[in-house]
């Protein structure tokens, strides 16, 4: 059999580059070919930025973002409304909310969601920071806002629970047909619960 | 309008990684959550082999492959074919035709395609060296293994018209490549069978 055509150090960057998510071993192999023919404008950066995101970027003490400031931006922000803390299973959940222009408030990471198939309890999440900030005075509000899956639901549910020692409002997000969204392309289920939930104009 | 939730040091990896082909804008995002994940096993491991691969990482001085060795694993490799040399764009269609062990010779890689529209002429292209190594005496046949696309077949024109100088048969991959296709996207047995049916120009 004749030796590889790729050589080791191309080859391991193509395995580490194959790892990440929406990149398969093919798309890996053309995306290091591309930054092979762009090693000052993006490969080159590209190392030193991973480099520099790895030491730098943390989770906030307080909500559990990553930023490299501590407390992070969001946190540190003194304009945002400090009685509503939103809820979220993870940072890329947070960068949506704020996408979207939906939540003037502050958040709280979990980190995840409770899966007792795969063995994640209330200890591996940043529920006990969550409980202690809903017990500040000027927290008045805690929203909700995880996913609609069993998992999704199932942390909601623990949560509710443990917050009732909180004299806070426990919110969620509506469930309903996205905006945009046709009637033909959407489950039972949420056909349902729009049907159920219906508001006057 | 509230500050942005991502920090400097995350917003420059997401704008790098969403340079990437088969990374966009979201799809980068997710890529940095996972690394900043998977920061022991995957985010530094990768930054590293970046910055290793920039530096070590050349075209071969022969053929135009790219190694950490020069000259190249293929052109070193003593039990290759010395009398037919195979001729393709990218380092990405080497790989192709080693994948399908559709080709047991060396290679002359010719990084692009001659295209007048886009200023691209032969002085851009390994083609002088090309025409060097197919007066080899070893050399007895040149494979123009090039995509059957417009600059395609102008490019390979214009190799058959500057090969005649020296004495070899040039030969190209038989059709079979569809029209408009590019090698790296074919399957490994398209791709052998039209290496086996080559013709004479």
């Amino acid at each position: 059999m004749p030796s590889s055509p790729i050589g080791p150090e191309l080859q391991r960057l193509i395995d580490l580059l194959a790892k990440m998510p929406g990149l398969g071993p093919r798309s890996a192999k053309r995306a290091a070919l591309y930054l092979l023919k762009k090693r000052g404008a993006v490969m080159e950066p590209l190392a030193f930025a991973l480099d520099d995101a790895a030491k730098k970027v943390k989770a906030c003490s307080i909500c559990g973002n990553w930023d490299s400031i501590d407390p992070c931006a969001v946190c540190a922000d003194a304009t945002r409304d400090k009685s509503v803390l939103c809820v979220v299973q993870d940072v890329g959940d947070l960068w949506a909310l704020e996408r979207a222009g939906a939540h003037k408030g502050r958040y709280h990471v979990l980190g995840g969601l409770l899966s007792p198939l795969d063995g994640i309890g209330p200890d591996d999440l940043n529920i006990g920071r969550l409980i202690e900030r809903a017990k500040e005075p000027e927290t008045k509000e805690v929203v909700i806002a995880l996913a609609s899956t069993v998992d999704g639901q199932t942390t909601a549910h623990y949560l509710t629970e443990h917050l009732e020692s909180a004299s806070v409002a426990i919110t969620r997000l509506s469930q309903g047909v996205p905006v945009g969204g046709e009637l033909d392309h959407l489950d039972e289920g949420t056909l349902a619960a729009a049907m159920k939930t219906r508001r006057e104009f």
